[in-house]
């Protein structure tokens, strides 16, 4: 069942990557709009953060279903068809972290990309539910499979 | 009823601009942010585009209902608060190019927020059915209201 959802996974997100869509943007605009991606996730995990893990702000159901919405979109959008050929290293005015790794070893991609997927869907679903201990949790989740990315394939 | 929506999406957009969840995000972040969720709608935006407009990438169902969702949840992030005080000119490295009268124009602001919220919703409505000539349509009327915005709001 794993082996078939990495399969699966590492065909939408990695062979389209060949598709004629990529072809269309250039590396230098993948890099632009792969970094935007997760700049508007992270500025949704933030108000998550706040409202349902520190506290620090308050708790409003709707925003953070909302942010938790954002995530799951984003995250379900295809990005691995922003890391086509000429996106190794920066181009251009976009820099990138990327490390070679990412372009070599798909099938740990493909892994790391559908544990956050499955996390990220998991949030967005106990986010329109509403329970803040759940939320917790999900956004927990969501936040360890950021960082088994950003361990293995991103650099410092 | 048009009042009561405008009132109730200027409240959404406008009013959080004074909470605290936006006191967090520095007008640098904010800048930042807000580029970033017009760029990966950009993005998706072209996806679209060229598979059901254009047609000049095979059309994908999935893939056109995955970008519609994406637009639409970064369309109902609230992205009004990310146009706090601080926010109406260039920050650090974060350069902006709104115009001074979307801080002052408030109601003008809640309408072409409303236009754009409702047509990105109906986009993701209609993508999820798959017609692809309703596709067409919903994705005009999307990128009427991103110009409405535009015309009014941003410098060139």
């Amino acid at each position: 069942m794993l082996n078939k959802l990495i399969a699966g996974t590492a065909g939408l997100l990695l062979t389209c990557t060949a598709g004629l869509a990529v072809a269309q943007v250039s590396p230098e605009d993948q890099i632009e709009y792969r970094k935007a991606g997760y700049s508007f996730m992270a500025w949704n995990m933030g108000k998550i953060k706040a409202q349902v893990v520190e506290g620090s702000v308050a708790y409003d159901q709707q925003q953070v279903a909302a942010a938790a919405n954002a995530i799951a979109a984003i995250a379900n959008s295809g990005m691995g068809a922003l890391y086509g050929p000429g996106t190794e290293k920066s181009v251009g005015k976009e820099k990138t972290r990327v490390k070679p790794e990412f372009f070599t070893q798909k099938e740990e991609v493909a892994k790391v990309a559908i544990a956050f997927n499955q996390a990220a869907n998991n949030l967005a679903k106990v986010a329109a539910g509403g329970d803040k201990a759940q939320i917790a949790q999900a956004f927990g989740d969501v936040g360890k499979s950021c960082k088994g990315c950003h361990d293995k394939f991103r650099m410092d």
